[in-house]
């Protein structure tokens, strides 16, 4: 797979996970850094069936204009990213930076969809990139009130969409596959899947698993295991940032907190008591806290508690997932899978599909599958 | 496999974890609590292979002579057990007490080995028991300066031997199993293996994992899986109660913190910084509460922590886990295996062979393996 | 003061602080216990002036009927007091139980007013009570949204007022004096201030001090104190009980996180980001799990962070206090005090008047207060 | 006092405390940060009577020969100051680098003492320093077998002394003052104290209270005046850095232990069980975590609990309160204040003398002495 290069257009490529998966990228192309938190850089996952991370090229899509490498350095000063590693790979983040576009603007969705993918085409074109994966770490939107339930892909753009549709639906109109790192829509549609299916391009969702739902699909286990009952189990995250900023927003913070409970159903078999909050710090920057109380009880019923805090950056959780995912989306994609990737529920909160819930199983899940490619 | 009584003979069965056990298994036979923390019941190793609840004759040695419904009820005041329980098995229970014996003295340890072998047949046979299942819950040991490293059954008693494994002798000796679910010496010698094999019986341990070693057993997986470099591992476990009074001499305490550490270096493939300390404080009575602080770094090296507080009743999260043990045990000993059980790493900190550390995938084995019995 | 009677009115009799409050004071008054978390027997507060824990007579009004041994067993069960306590002073709580009286119910404010007053002045004949005092442990009501603003108690009960002030008006025109430990309403309207004058008698409140705002009251002065600069302080309230229950209703929340969030703007002088949750979590029972998340910055803006977790039983902490408001209030209305009392700032999340709201400032005045009666 | 300079010695000037302080030091006289932090900038301390940060001219001893600006580099990429700052200041922190001295080496403990008062009076004379003040920050020393309890200033050196009380001896000769922030002896042996008379200076001391200390002596305070009774508290230290590899040493680690005690006694009147430990955690740096878990009980013996985690950076804590020490003992030494300065317990572990051990009290006292000045 030497020659062949590989695509990876990032939706809200201005962000904090965008623009720290792109100076990390671009470091471990250049072996400035060690892949800490690359999973596809462990021995039971590393192939090569998966592009290197030279053959990748970077490009994207964002309504927001700040310059990538102002938008790195702020990431620096806020301790997400090590200024050094930045300034290393300053003229390589230039050079992305001629790759991004503004987000089209377009009086109906046939045109915005025509347009983006008219910005994909081109990109792929002028790289001769052979595989591109688009990978939507875009704001979160809210839960939409209306969805299409039918599969058809001729009349999905007769009634409006959310814009994580849109691109998925340009996404596979231009054969690129798709990955979705958020809990928004994206192409979680039978018509989209239809697509899908008749272009021959896989996808994989929804919402990356970085924090507090990591540590529950692996907690929330153990409880199962022992044959522990679990009684309540609260949790609160603080968070700034602009993923913080948008999670005030209460439409986009139940999209957020209903991925935040599939966990603990799955690997216990019932609901505990207690929900999950998200709370909007601006102070706290882009670290997150969460902090969680479990309570449960042993034998003949004694109560006992657990508690824990996470105090995760989370760009810098999910920056290598993401390129973990473009690479082994990418590979999938060259084996010639198509629909939905249920095998990577082991990045998400929310998988596609009806996988195992706890870490351990994803993991050997995605091992098998990494080996099949 | 209905008709077949089946022994456990507790060392220490007047310590906590064996009164705690003991009442719950009369519970459990008279259909008065449910399975909670019982594995066993877990329908992945539900068998008929393994007794009944109300197959098992229960028995055992302890120094102590405080009358079992005497513990039970402090237990019951000290919120380990529900004092509506002690009450509904009390005759039950004085039934139990009267199969308790004084740890026998003796002049000799040849002696010793043999009026404790005494005690185990006189017991199978008053019971007409098919199987019989040594289980150590006695104080833990410190470590001894010296052990045979030898072989030969016959060379054991030449030298002094630490009380745990003049205990396996005698079981194996009475053609008993024996489960070690303390951190003690056990039947962890060259010449008693060989002897369990002369005699055709199976053994298990060491040191039960009920609680921060248990949380270790699935986050430094979790670390692990996820590329993320784990930097330092503190923690402080405070406890109270006959176990705490116990650790609180160095010697004992250096037994158990040495088990509590192997499940980073396994888990992780390095060990990180920091150390796991354990400190008795009476006032916390049988609760024990385990504090841990985890530093670790993502992608670049960003630094991120996490922290976690165990509240847990060491008898109520340990009791089931015994019986579990004894059943599995008794079983293995029906389907004729010998030696050491290293399929039984699921319930131990410091497991015998070189089984996984983490608890997914100890898990994965023990059922495997339960469902060859 | 030994011949003369004190009357204790529980609004909220049945309830768990008031029930606690009373097995506690008959406890007391029986010598079975210590009197921990009684401020009013540690040196600086013991005083003549205090009516004698054998000169309190209790009664109260309560929707409920419940009867007060039952209540007393149940929180004996939920392990909020000792159930050999309770069962010691069984007798002496079947005659409390006696001296309840339900809510009464009527066509009209007046007439309820004029109902509730009937009941303590026949409480106060009944048992020659020299001074009563009226103290407010009923469920929080919501935040209403009218209040009168005049202070013309005969305009009073032109428009509906919340039960709180029904029964602050009752009190005052029967002569007594009244606490209210709940955020309610209560004596807090110009016009009751007025009557309170008039008639003679004192009144305080408002919302007793137990858990994470205790904390605050400490902790928000210490940074202050050392100069150092808070960023954020949030904070997660985790509860089951009746109190939970009802906090679980949005208006009566509003009312609860107003008055836990005074303290911080008071200490530091600026209102740091963040808010405080409360979450209704039934299976925690009568305990409450409080976590506080602080970050500040040291010399040059150096970030650093607090957190801390009170697992505190509820009614245990408040009934102790509602028993040192009872006695004070009464001394300070011999004492021939009238309207409100600031100097009981210490007992409250969100005291009358402009006074300190550091605990140690809080305890100083009060020391001062309770020397003058 | 504008004209007037004070000389602010440090023994230890290259540690990360005292550069911390000194780089602080040159930004507050070039206004380039707020005070935060500083104690003496709070309105109830702001003082004409306290020399201004244009006055403070620094220099200071030390064993290291790593220069200064080095050492605020190596600072300021361990996040514990602004890079920015050390930037600004740079020509300013080579001027203090220029007077710094190696600490003397000397055949006998008089030469040394000579040299060190030597290097004093140099450093007076060079700059028209009014008043000196000598601050020890140097490493904290082993608990010391052996210490004279004569008050005999001319006997002193007949047998071996700490460093600590050698350079209090030397500063006292010199006619300086003597803060001691760390838990080495100093100036606490009868004779120094003697001197400090006859020579007609003030000392202050000993143990900087920055941290978990800091905490308790808010925390323990609150439970006293609510009547709580505490049954156990237990800490964990956990820190890298310079001091944290000092308090490897076993000597040293009970110097600091024993200091971190005092507060529980004196703020409960009783020794609740529990130890506060340290550990050495390289990978931690100069940020420290602390966790303290409080068991207490309420009303009725009701078992509650507390935690909490404090994550400081121990330099950014100390150096500000370095800089008021300073300020307050040249001011009190100007006012004529001789001898041991109890009145500065507000910022020790363990102060000199028989004052109060909360917080606020100690705010209180300083308060008031700072107004006498
Ligand atoms: N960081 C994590 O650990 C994590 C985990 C799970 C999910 N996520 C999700 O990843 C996404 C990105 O997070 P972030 O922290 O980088 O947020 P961010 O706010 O820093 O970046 C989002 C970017 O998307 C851009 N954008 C908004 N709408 C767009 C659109 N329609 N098309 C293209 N660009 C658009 C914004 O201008 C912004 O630059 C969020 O949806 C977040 O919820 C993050
Ligand atoms: N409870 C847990 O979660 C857990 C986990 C792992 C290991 N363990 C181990 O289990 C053991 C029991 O714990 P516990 O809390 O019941 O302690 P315990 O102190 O309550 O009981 C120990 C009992 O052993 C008796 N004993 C001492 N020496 C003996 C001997 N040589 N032969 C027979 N009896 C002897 C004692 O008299 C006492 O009754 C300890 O070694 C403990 O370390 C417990
Ligand atoms: N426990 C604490 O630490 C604490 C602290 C501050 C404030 N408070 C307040 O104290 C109050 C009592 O708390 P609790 O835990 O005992 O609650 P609870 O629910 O156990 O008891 C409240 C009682 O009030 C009764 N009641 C309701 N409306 C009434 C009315 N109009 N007149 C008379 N009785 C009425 C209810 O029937 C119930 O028995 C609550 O308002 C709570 O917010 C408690
Ligand atoms: N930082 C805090 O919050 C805090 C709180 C209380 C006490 N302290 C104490 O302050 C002191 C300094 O802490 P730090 O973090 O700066 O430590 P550090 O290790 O960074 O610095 C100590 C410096 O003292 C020097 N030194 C050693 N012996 C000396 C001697 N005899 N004379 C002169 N210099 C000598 C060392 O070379 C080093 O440069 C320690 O004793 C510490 O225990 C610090
Ligand atoms: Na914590
Ligand atoms: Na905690």
């Amino acid at each position: 797979m030497t020659a062949e290069k590989t695509g990876v257009w990032f939706l809200g490529a201005r962000g904090s996970v965008a623009t720290t998966a792109t100076v990390g990228a671009l470091a471990l192309r250049a072996r400035l850094i060690d892949p800490i938190g690359c999973v596809t850089e462990l021995p039971p996952l590393r192939s090569p069936a998966l592009p290197g991370w030279s053959d990748l090229v970077l490009g994207g899509h964002d309504l927001d204009t700040t310059p990538l490498p102002k938008k790195a350095d702020a990431l620096a000063a806020a301790g997400v990213l090590p200024a050094r590693v930045a300034t290393a790979v300053a003229d390589e983040l230039s050079a992305v930076e001629e790759e991004l576009r503004p987000l089209p603007h377009a009086a109906t969705q046939s045109q915005l969809v025509e347009a983006i993918e008219a910005d994909l085409r081109s990109f792929r074109q002028r790289h001769s990139v052979e595989r591109l994966v688009v990978v939507n770490v875009a704001t979160t939107e809210p839960v939409p009130s209306w969805l299409p339930e039918h599969d058809d892909p001729s009349r999905l753009l007769h009634d409006p969409l959310p814009p994580s549709a849109l691109a998925a639906y340009a996404a596979f109109r231009a054969g690129a596959s798709y990955v979705d790192f958020t809990p928004s829509t994206g192409a979680r549609l039978p018509a989209l899947d239809a697509l899908a299916h008749r272009v021959g391009v896989p996808y994989a969702g929804h919402d990356g698993k970085t924090g507090e739902t990591l540590v529950k699909s692996v907690l929330a286990p153990m409880f199962a295991l022992r044959a522990l009952r679990v009684h309540s189990w609260s949790g609160l995250n603080l968070l700034g940032g602009g993923d913080g900023a948008n999670l005030a927003d209460p439409g986009a913070n139940a999209a957020k907190v209903a991925s935040k409970q599939r966990v603990l159903q799955d690997s216990l078999g019932y609901a505990p008591q207690g929900t999950s909050r998200i709370d909007y710090v601006p102070e706290l920057g882009d670290f997150k806290t969460a902090w969680d109380l479990i309570s449960f009880s042993g034998f003949m019923g004694t109560a006992m508690r657990m508690e824990f805090t996470w105090h995760g950056c989370d760009s810098a959780l999910a920056a290598p997932l993401v390129l973990d995912l473009a690479r082994i989306t990418a590979a999938a994609h060259r084996a010639g899978r198509v629909g939905p990737l249920p095998e990577l529920g082991f990045f998400f909160k929310d998988p596609l599909g009806d996988g195992p819930s706890d870490l351990s199983s994803q993991w050997d899940r995605l091992v098998t599958f990494v080996g099949t490619l």
